[in-house]
């Protein structure tokens, strides 16, 4: 199986006025995430903002649940964030995963709206039963620009619920998109 | 297909003490929840909690967001907050339900636990593949009590993911349960 790494977007993303912008990183975007990446066998979740107060702000976050008190309060919690990784942009999260692993990992963006040439979550599997490392981009705000996803290897398609309504948080999707990826359901076992 | 409804319980709970306890309501479990549920058809999101003064707080912000600017900024979060019925108890929803449907619902607790007779995912599509509503009911804090997993239809199994680490936060416990019942994954589509 490839390695599996998640990047949180903070800019370049859009506003819903189409426009380029940086989003504030939230607290829940980073407890929720962390948490699901736990439990679905991420190697890093970075979290991508240029951003020094933001980034300062994390890693007090971070801090907090990693010593003294937060820690003995909640030691799952600490070990959800120890896979947590600040970048100041994807290119930079591009170039720790390459040191890492030895090679360039196939980049794989997300987005709500459908686009052509999207890959299916049939196809992302396919991919992850092989040896390239995967990175999964996730927008905040309105969303990751057209730039990101033309540069990026494959965009993946939107998760398709059972309405016309399509508005799921960042982290819910982070959720079933992981869910879907790395799944036991998808090989019969329940 | 059966009518869902999903019910997230804020009384009677466990704390990490095992005692029971009553949580407060979170501004992101009612959004993220209400979204999630809008994309996978869920029919009603009963936020269950006998605190007046928490039952005030959900209104406000189910108001804000349903007149005037929340509701102009933002139409969409509108529509998923308005499916939305704040209850006092599980028997309180039991009642709605059953007036609404016609008859009573299958009650589904769920667990991040593994515990004795819970059933698949497969089984609970197989429920829902039939005539009968499925109320699924979802624990705040560190979970359902063993009186509310008791009293249900079933106990689902636990959200199996890759690590031994199982914290997955209620929100995105709730959007892969919704996906995992629902989705057109399983039926072969993508």
């Amino acid at each position: 199986m490839s390695s599996l790494y998640l990047g949180l977007v903070h800019y370049p993303v859009l506003n819903k006025h189409n426009e380029i912008v940086q989003t504030s990183v939230t607290n829940l975007d980073i407890h929720d995430i962390a948490r699901s990446a736990s439990v679905f066998g991420i190697n890093k979740y970075f979290i991508i903002t240029p951003d020094l107060p933001q980034t300062e702000y994390i890693q007090k976050v971070i801090q907090f649940w990693q010593s003294g008190s937060g820690q003995s309060y909640n030691p799952d919690r600490s070990r959800a964030l120890s896979i947590i990784e600040i970048t100041n942009s994807i290119s930079e999260s591009l170039k720790l995963i390459t040191t890492q692993e030895g090679m360039q990992p196939i980049v794989i963006s997300t987005t709500a709206r459908k686009m052509d040439d999207q890959i299916t979550f049939e196809q992302i599997r396919n991919l992850h039963s092989k040896d390239q490392p995967l990175l999964l981009l996730f927008g905040t705000g309105y969303g990751l620009t057209d730039d990101i996803h033309n540069e990026a290897d494959h965009i993946l398609q939107p998760i398709d619920g059972t309405e016309d309504y399509n508005h799921l948080s960042v982290r819910s999707a982070v959720a079933i998109v992981l869910d879907r990826i790395t799944s036991a359901v998808y090989k019969g076992r329940n």
